[in-house]
């Protein structure tokens, strides 16, 4: 028996081609929702709709035409204001569970949004379930290996991150040795990087030559299906530019976005790169 | 029986003249050893002499001459670089000791500059413990009061620090009700309240109006006696730039660098300070 095709409701960034290439990859069919003013023309190589914002009725019928009973949500959305969005006659009948969401946060968006289409009988799952070669496997992902000194790095940013896993902080640390120097909370993996460079530069953080790490990995009980982490190549780019010497994230629960073009630019920087398995970032 | 005379070796900044008024103030006399090129002027108030980076065997013989036993390290110091040190005879006797002192980490300068002294027979002691009066007391310094909302970020705030209190981590983090939006590592607290009204300003931070608070504590094991933390009045400035309801820090473990002008800064921003038991910061 095969598999009804798998739904992807597409934002912006080549994640969603790449997660439909994954699945397709994986012997499954695909149907792709191009959200428009968001989604890459690169997904119509696959069969697909474009869609606007509120056309919510039209959304149903394509996904049950289609014969999708499975939805990945996948790239950037650039929240529209309300008042912007053209609802069609279903979404003008369910404005009111629609204003709810769209005054929540992006966490709660998410997770409502995941609720309005579970109770019309659709399941959502992570771009992780759904093409699982995207995310970091376990051990070395590129051709450097690991120092002993980058070992106490990666050790210190695991231990760090433990620590602030039942805490709603940030999913990502620069150990260099047994020192963090940086924690993301709201920054973003990216500022806090082009932090740390600026930091070297000023003196501000003291380092013989090149040293440290970044370790990223989802929060405990962070809802993967809507808020996968992930890096892409401007990660290792960021890293490299601030002298560390490698990248360390949880095995199964960071997304690499462009994977090829992640572990060339690590292997052509000298950055190792490892995927660590969850238990060690204090993960169930 | 009086006590011998405290002695204060000051570096830049206001901190060092606080330090002396807030001895003498207590009764007791004090000398100061202020270091050319650092020090502020105004300390000649007090018995007082000018002495170079280098010149140790001077330093031995004025603390001798002054009858001091307990010294207090106070106040910024640029380190100069090995070669602009003029040593005097006693300190090119102790060249070995100095290069080593000046190859280590900031931290381990001080302990080891503390160590010199020991070893001399001098006593250094903590600036809080030379002018408890210097550092935050506990409840609500200022006039206004914290709102539930408040306590909230406090309590949130107090919670991360001290789950990272047994890591290499920063003193301070800001909270917006449960969330965490910054952390401080190496960049201080200066820079992160920078960043959270860069990201407040850029609607990475939502937050309905003003709302947040900073915490500041020790680290648990800090070495207070030459590394205590300190807010002063441009603390309250950016926290009032980043639209925070309030400072929150641990009380006897946070030096008030111009306690009057951060008191009349807080009121007149309409932030709330408050000193909070070290207890609640996770320190023993």
């Amino acid at each position: 028996m095969t598999l009804p095709p798998l739904g992807l409701i597409c934002g912006s960034g080549s994640l969603p081609l790449e997660v439909a290439e994954g699945a397709h990859a994986a012997g499954r069919d695909v149907f792709l929702i191009a959200l428009r003013g968001s989604a890459d023309k690169g997904i119509e190589r696959y069969p697909h709709a474009w869609l606007g914002f509120g056309e919510i009725g039209k959304l149903l019928k394509l996904l049950e035409k289609a014969g999708v009973k499975q939805l990945v949500l996948v790239g950037g959305v650039q929240r529209p204001a309300l008042r912007d969005i053209r609802l069609d006659m279903t979404g003008l009948i369910s404005m009111p569970e629609i204003r709810r969401l769209m005054s929540a946060g992006d966490d709660h968006l998410l997770s409502g949004v995941t609720g309005f289409l579970a109770a019309r009988g659709y399941e959502v799952i992570g771009a992780h379930e759904a093409a699982p070669g995207l995310t970091a496997s376990e051990g070395l992902l590129g051709a450097r290996d690991a120092t002993a000194a980058d070992a106490t790095s990666v050790a210190a940013g695991l231990a760090v991150l433990a620590a602030l896993g039942p805490h709603d902080v940030g999913q990502a640390a620069v150990a260099i040795g047994r020192r963090i120097v940086a924690v993301e909370a709201a920054e973003g993996t990216d500022m806090m990087l082009r932090r740390v460079a600026r930091l070297v530069e000023k003196g501000r953080i003291k380092r013989e030559g090149r040293g440290g790490v970044l370790v990223k990995a989802p929060k405990p009980g962070q809802n993967l299906r809507v808020d996968l982490p992930a890096i892409g190549p401007r990660t290792i780019e960021l890293a490299a530019a601030a002298g560390l010497t490698g990248v360390a994230v949880a095995a199964g629960g960071v997304l690499l976005a462009e994977r090829a073009r992640i572990i060339e630019l690590a292997d052509s920087s000298g950055l190792f790169l490892a995927g660590v398995p969850q238990a060690a970032f204090g993960a169930p």
